[in-house]
């Protein structure tokens, strides 16, 4: 059950793309318990392609490329794959006529280059491509299968998805392993592995804990569902305060969720984080109903004037202070008026740093009207990590203020 | 001259990472005109990796590894290295001084395991590590340099550029590759195309063109720096209008610094975007200068209490129209009191879409107070998508917007 990635394409070797396909298809084969033993990079060179073909195909089960699909000269894998196997290159009709109405509707006129493109493999096996123009094709040899899909990741995934892995799982047996992420916030690492060891983990169930963008993740893998849910279940009712859900759930996405839940609006008014806390929110589908707006007070002259910060506050202490936090997170929540008001200002830097007020220096404000509460952090790292913690730190706070409301 | 690099780390093969260290290694020895000929992921793996090293070193010039370097009982690369070429493992002084200084500074305690990550092969030279505790190192096996840095991006990327670039450019004699990059805006690529074809480049410059983001990128490389300087200059030239700059200038970078120059100021009113285009500029170090500040105006009470957009705008045309747009800018510019005033409206959807008004449709505004403009657009894809493809637009209407007015 051993399984060979073959990404394809002189523009990988030379370093202009990073191939994100192999960990897509290594991540999902992995949890189905399959063993992918080799992911390659392979130049648009027809002998190395067909001398790697024939070798590996002694070794793998299944040899899976993308890229070189297409239809331009140095797109060759069709021509490759049929040649290390002795078999003839034809021009494939529902390969062609899939092509050909799709460029029909986008109205791109049909040319010679575009037929190259459906010269499959004599007595090939299809891929439907449901977003692209080239299907996805297979042939064994030796003892694999080897399957060929497109290299643009939005097709591959959708192929790969929906064709490829049932084809896979279905000729290795594969049988998915339970598979339970676990997220956290507002917790040490150190906590959750203390608690963890503590249940003596059987070795059948995989435990890992991962930590950054301010959650912490527990991943839970295993051959047995009910023992992976069962752990699950302990681990999350352990930290009911932190625990923010599963899957790939980010922390916007909860927070939104809880404010839904609890009726509630917000707003928020940024300065060293220029809109990037409002831009997390708002990427969230259904934001509208709970997010009325904000404002980015980048120059102090916005403080002032919009969001009502003391004129008095920004001379005697700076625009970077917890009475400017909390000033501008009252200001913002009494103009948009909603139930809570965030407020972060800071120095992401490169530049603007002082010995009592170094680069990455932030002060994160939240409000209700009535209580309203200032948090002083210092971040590490350059202008643009800086202020993603900053963004990701706020967010933390304001669902650590909602729940203990509630 | 041929180059192999391998990427040590069983979490490569389970997909769990997306290798990002190979190309960026591939793209700066490809600047040399270095030849690349094996990427390759490898597991932690003793045997596997003993057995690559004896056989690439018999096929590579230079060997690159990243990856397993660490403190932790899978950080095998160094006693993989050692066996590979029959030397003994030592505990090296230099490598873990710098590493007890690291951690000492950190406040860590220095453990046993530590110690497992400044045992290195006897003989071998290092290469600093500014960034992290685990140095570089190398020995030369058969015809190979076989060099061994860490997997943490950061790490090894300054490790790489300030270390083992030098190294390997002076081991192989590489000279650096004349290398220019052209970015234009608001220009088809096909335009771009034509005019490039005319100039019938010798073959002995390569010239790629890349569309995406709002931008064409014309890269041009070659060994005569001469000549890729007279295309380079032929090609910026034929696009006064277009050209933003050469390099890996990013349009905010470039918008910034217009304004700059032209000692001009603004703000941005954003609905569908949500703070992204506000979060762009201000990534961009230095924008407080230009920059004062925006409104972002999500639910239509802050268009029409902060913005001043007229309810009747808003109950007639709609939250998504040119009109509401129109006021949007102009209400953001008054606010803030900035010279111009830019507002993204639209439907960034899944949902939210009409027959009439459908997902995708975004109007974007641009004024100085006097001259108002507004541009109807339909962006294509995925509710991310629709945000960054209009932030990215709406600084291309700003940049056009700016130059025509000078």
């Amino acid at each position: 059950m051993s399984i060979c990635i073959l990404s394809i394409g002189s523009e990988l070797l030379e370093g202009s793309v990073i191939d994100s396909n192999s960990a897509f298809i290594a991540n999902n084969l992995t949890r189905f318990g399959a063993n992918v033993g080799l992911i390659r990079m392979v130049k648009d060179n027809k002998d190395e392609i067909v001398h790697l073909f024939q070798k590996y195909s002694q070794k793998y089960d299944i040899i899976l490329t993308t890229g070189g699909l297409g239809p331009t000269f140095d797109d060759i894998t069709a021509e490759c794959l049929a040649e290390s196997a002795g078999l003839s290159l034809e021009l494939n009709e529902k390969a062609y006529n899939h092509m050909a109405s799709r460029l029909n509707k986008a109205g791109v006129i049909i040319r010679q280059e575009h037929k190259h493109q459906s010269m499959l493999p004599s007595s090939c096996i299809l891929f439907n491509n449901n977003v692209g123009t080239a299907l996805g094709f297979s042939i064994k040899l030796n003892k694999a299968h080897i399957i060929c899909m497109p290299g643009v990741p939005l097709e591959m995934k959708d192929m790969f998805l929906k064709e490829v892995l049932p084809f896979v799982s279905k000729t290795l047996n594969l049988k998915e392993k339970a598979y339970i992420d676990l997220h956290f916030l507002s917790i040490p690492e150190s906590d959750v592995d203390v608690f963890i060891r503590s249940l003596k983990i059987e070795d059948n169930v995989q435990c890992i804990i991962n930590a950054g963008n301010a959650q912490v993740v527990v991943k839970l893998r295993g051959d047995n569902k009910e023992k992976v849910e069962e752990y699950a279940l302990k681990i999350e009712k352990a930290f009911p305060e932190n625990f923010i859900g599963r899957g790939d759930i980010l922390p916007s996405e909860y927070l939104v969720r809880l404010l839904k839940s609890s009726g509630k609006t917000i707003t928020c008014a940024e300065s060293c984080t220029g809109g990037m806390l409002s831009s997390l929110i708002t990427d969230v589908s259904g934001a509208s109903s709970v997010f009325y707006g904000s404002v980015v007070s980048y120059d102090n002259s916005i403080k002032e004037n919009v969001l009502k910060v003391p004129q008095e506050i920004l001379n005697t202490y700076g625009a970077v202070s917890e009475e400017c936090a909390y000033a501008m997170a009252e200001g913002v929540r009494n103009l948009m008026k909603t139930d809570y008001g965030i407020s972060i200002t800071g120095i992401a830097g490169p530049t603007g740093g002082t010995e009592e007020k170094p680069v990455g220096l932030v002060y994160i404000g939240v409000t209700d009207g009535e209580n309203t509460k200032v948090y002083r952090n210092i971040f590490n790292g350059s202008r643009q990590q800086v202020r993603t913690r900053s963004a990701n730190k706020a967010m933390q706070i304001l669902i650590d203020y909602i729940k203990n409301k509630q």
